[in-house]
């Protein structure tokens, strides 16, 4: 199925890109390996254990985390290449995020849950990989400081929620999510399209900051 | 029910402290309706994974989750006058926390367990939330370093224990529990009280940092 | 049986460790129980969420809990003779690293996962209590940074897998396997082995920046 295809490049893609960022911390090989894995498999293990959705992609199928764990290795050896492919990265990323969007819902749709634990489902198996590859390597999660990126998963929901309720075949419904969502994330990287941010600061900083910051 | 009241409001104040946690960090609106909903919602989702106590509280009902979602938007647009309901936003904070202990003890004995797991439910409902909310900002976490936080949580633990065991009903023990840790939390903010500080320095310097530091 | 006496030992080295981590923050005494606690059960905690293997290690046997947190406290008056002790200290934590891998195996076997399976059950026991130490500690994950150590809980793996194949009981396995992986490390200390670094700067700096970093 499509869908599968998809989750296989979009898992070796975030895969390679979570190596570099291990890399850009100077972290062993081992290092290296756990957070090509976290950052490709972590968003589904994390919908799951959420949802008790037993047992994890990664238990069921082990062979996704060998070919992660090998896609890790080859990008140390190929990394000094890699820069010149960031854009098929950026296209294969924007991918990899609808397409775990789309079966994020999936799960929690077949589980009999309704659209607002589906949306959460959703965004969290799109984002959440790469939320932990930033804790782990001690950043703030760029996911909520770039471009649209947690909102095109959010609206690639609410696209195939649309589609469900429509009564089109799950293949005719994860197709047009799947381009819509694509070209949306292309759209918002190619004009630097981002959320509003919400920029607080304290005046009265130092009575301030012994609570709170 | 008294304590379902409680936790709603408490569960809206903490989505809206998250959310100017979010604010500080200068994060975008995705990032802080995520930074609202696991400070609101991350401590009994914690408890819950660590006991296995399926389905979690917001995916068995997702409008707590939508109701966390709309504080931190509208946080987003009073925020300016927030800062002058500090010592309002502390005092729910408080009932909250011990709102959440009680209700953390109470998942636990329900399923039968002792005193200690319940102890631990109890405050990891109360205080994990936070402990989320400062990983995802990238802080060391705040419970461990300011008054007396944690530490009530537990003594409410032991109150709450207590009164379980003088055969009190369920309403009275949680209103005596709320009333006793609320108002010990509000001496302890009063009067500044710290847990006494564990300060380690390596006299050693260089030749231990290559070990742990 | 050995396993559980050399468990009940590491649990105990592993929290007093923790619990200097948590000192050199400053932390209160809350913070430095609830760190000790979570770098001497964490790892399992995070093994049996991920294979939803309930009830957890310290929810079942609550003395545990109770065990890392007086040694937790212990561990507050007794610091500064400590230092001393740091050779005893590396000891403990190598026979820990070998016997929290061969029960998270052991787990994993006995839930009837594969290889693979039982490989992640077991590195990931040994090493994410350290992990999540320094997560909230705020700190890169050590592990990733000094000398073997996942690569030798991953070595008593196939150490263990290996025996399993050769029809060895169940208790000549995880004696073979807890020297072998014992004296490796051992080794890897005294020579100060490391796994090969992947050490990736980006040429073009700010450019790349703006996407990745």
């Amino acid at each position: 199925m499509l869908l599968t295809v998809i989750y296989i490049v979009a898992i070796t893609a975030e895969a390679m890109t979570g190596a570099l960022s291990a890399g850009r911390r100077s972290m062993d090989w081992f290092g290296v390996i756990l957070i090509a894995c976290v950052t490709a498999l972590g968003g589904g293990s994390v919908r799951d254990v959420l949802l008790g959705h037993y047992p994890l992609g990664w238990v069921k199928h082990p062979e996704y985390l060998m070919l992660t764990s090998f896609a890790a290795l080859v990008t140390i050896f190929i990394a000094k290449w890699m820069k010149h492919l960031r854009s098929i990265f950026l296209l294969l990323d924007a991918l990899g995020l609808i397409a775990f969007t789309i079966i994020g819902c999936q799960v929690a749709i077949q589980m009999g849950h309704g659209f607002v634990v589906a949306a959460v489902a959703g965004v969290l198996t799109g984002v959440s990989g790469g939320i932990l590859r930033d804790i782990l390597c001690n950043d703030i999660p760029l996911v909520f400081r770039r471009e649209l990126y947690a909102s095109i998963s959010f609206v690639a929901v609410i696209c195939y929620w649309l589609c469900s309720m429509l009564d089109l075949t799950l293949e005719v419904t994860s197709v047009i999510t799947l381009l819509f969502g694509f070209i949306l994330r292309v759209i918002a990287i190619y004009f630097g399209l981002e959320m509003p941010k919400f920029i607080y600061k304290e005046d009265d900083g130092h009575s301030a900051s012994s609570i709170d910051e």
